[in-house]
């Protein structure tokens, strides 16, 4: 999967935008609602899954919380997206979280998006129980421990369970979503099985699921899953999503789900 | 999903196959290997998933079990599917089982496959545990008491949970597969979270699953799974399988399944 940016056309920051960025970050236009997010190579920056994850979420929530929001592009992408009052996006990581922030103030979004420094793990210190409509998470997606050079690096924090377990991500939801409430998440297919296991082992009942396929030939390389608080089972396995028509030319519906609203 | 006759140019059968045929049957070319199956419309008849699940079985298993085999529709095709030396296919209801064997007469095929009519709850009680390389299963898809008008009826006990829940299926599966052996399924996808969580409760781990979609642009209404006793979790999700390219015309994948070994 390509880094969002491949699909963005260069365009040029509001000239006011350049004193939020520090050395070595970059400007990266999301194309929705003049929305400009501060990335930084060395660190994990955005990807498609980000994307499709912030178009996956069901509408009508108030509150929303983002559980590992990295710099902040889940949050910024959901204050277009959804009617959500207020969205919170919690990261672990200072830099990133900081970086979230900057980002926030730069679009004007203080009012609606709030950046919280903190671990997932113990989101329970930090919000009240059943406070939340929507819970987001794309989360890392690789196992620990399968000889990282570096396992404290921003990019291994973000992509290997080195700080945090899918399971963490499950309990956490459980208590600070309200019953009923809605998790929605972007994994790995190849990990689906144990997904499901973790999700209904805890009362969050998936509901909706759609596989991403790179090509509608090709297996699947992202799931996007949609969970209940208290669900009862029944799962609607939805149309596969084709992320290339052919080869660098995207779908009709890819397109849509990142410039249209 | 269209029976699966629906794809058969009518041939004829040979003269001595309609000894085997008794009032109100029909004989169905199976078109592979000269092989005929005995179907009554009133009774449940084999559809699509049957054929879809006997061409998902992997190869290699040397003693195969068929849990609710019906009129023996998945040990015929696996005599030709795979080398299996011997297939064994349990059913519970009395009519079925005595068609199913009149079929592995008819086709000469005693030497290779037996049909054990009995119920699937205690079928620790007709083979010794742990007996099984593969054990295959097209269950009943629906829930009981979904206001069924004759729930004794053949078709209510082939497609509801009257005599058997999933949850049998997975019980049963799990005491008569060797560890490492494969449980190969189909079933509905709506009911994929809860199957999964059965499965993987019982230590049956999806190993392989492929979605079955009518069309390339709808959901999918079939879900084919392959589960290995004490396999460690990893899922690979394949390729879609789209059953129609338009309306009446199926795909080349489909027709391959249908008439190619």
């Amino acid at each position: 999967m390509t880094q969002a940016d491949a699909t963005h056309a260069p365009g040029s920051p509001p000239e006011e935008y350049l004193a939020f960025c520090r050395e070595g970050e970059q400007l990266c236009d999301l194309q929705r609602n003049g929305l400009w997010i501060l990335q930084h190579p060395d660190r994990f920056c955005f990807g498609m899954d980000a994307v499709l994850l912030s178009d996956y979420v069901v509408s009508g929530g108030k509150e929303i919380l983002d559980l590992g929001t990295g710099t902040g592009i889940i949050p910024l992408l959901l204050s277009v997206k959804t009617e959500a009052e207020h969205i919170t996006g919690l990261e672990i990581q200072h830099e990133s979280a900081e970086m979230a922030q900057r980002s926030v103030r730069m679009n004007g979004l203080e009012g609606r998006i709030t950046i919280r420094e903190g671990d997932l793990r113990e989101a329970d210190r930090l919000f009240a129980p059943a406070s939340f409509d929507v819970i987001t998470c794309n989360p890392p997606y690789m196992l620990p421990g399968h000889g990282l050079p570096n396992p404290k690096s921003p990019k291994a924090i973000a992509r290997h369970e080195v700080l945090c377990r899918f399971a963490d991500v499950v309990r956490t939801a459980k208590v600070l979503l309200k019953t009923g409430g809605h998790l929605c998440l972007v994994h790995r297919p190849f990990r689906l099985a144990e997904l499901i296991t973790a999700l209904t082992g805890q009362g969050l009942e998936p509901k909706r699921m759609r596989l991403v396929y790179p090509f509608a030939d090709r297996e699947p390389n992202l799931v996007l899953l949609d969970c209940v608080k208290g669900g009862r089972s029944r799962l609607q396995v939805e149309k596969p999503l084709i992320v290339y028509e052919t080869p660098g030319k995207y779908t009709e519906e890819i397109l849509k789900i990142y410039y249209e609203e």
